[in-house]
């Protein structure tokens, strides 16, 4: 099961500009920058509660975000849901019949083992399962 | 400044469908369904940490969440923060020069204060505010 909203990732297409925006309606400023090369994006986290706000920059054109943003606008791009055992979480929502992006997972941002759900099953929205690295 | 993730939104055409498949995703049931008659929507809301997950379905054609249908596909509607003091938040960012759609707080679901804000302002992200009613 999900124990919590871990974060919700937002595609942007000018992180710095963007940064401004949400310092402003959150009243709070962004904690830290990353880049995820293996996702070719820039990354720039909030604190709001016990959950995150993530933008997400492509840091170019092979990025999941930049493809987004070909056929979206700028806007929420996935929730994440902290999990406590990530291959037990894929292996439930596999033998449910749910398909998996990653059927492995994979290093992410933050420090955090992630695997991604097939969009269409699971309503059109993008669900990314986080766990903390040990 | 916003305290929490109140509840993140997701507009969906088939309530019954989509609770099926977030009872499966979040390992949940949902705790309530709630019509909401003032914004023509049917709601039903699941438990994830301090957070909670809201279907949105129309019960008409004027219903925001049906004219949202006729653009996008089923998916995210929109983050709700959780805030102290609604009218308060509303001041700060019109002060700080964002635009409300509803510039007085209004009755929401879940027994709760609501306003949301002017997305085009807020990167393309839906923003509704919350607060618990006294």
């Amino acid at each position: 099961m999900m124990r919590k909203v871990e974060h919700i990732g937002i595609a942007v297409s000018n992180l710095e500009a963007s940064e401004k925006i949400f310092t402003d309606v959150l009243g709070v400023a962004p904690y830290k920058r990353e880049a995820v090369a293996s996702e070719h994006v820039l990354t720039s986290f909030f604190k709001v509660g016990e959950s995150k706000i993530e933008l997400l920059q492509a840091t170019d054109s092979t990025s999941a975000i930049a493809r987004f943003l070909e056929k979206n606008r700028e806007g929420i791009h996935h929730i994440a849901f902290d999990v406590e055992d990530i291959h037990a979480e894929i292996a439930r929502l596999q033998d449910l019949g749910y398909s998996m992006i990653h059927d492995q997972p994979r290093e992410g941002a933050d420090g955090k083992w992630i695997a991604f759900m097939h969009p269409k099953g699971s309503g059109g929205v993008l669900v990314e399962l986080c766990m903390d690295k040990p």
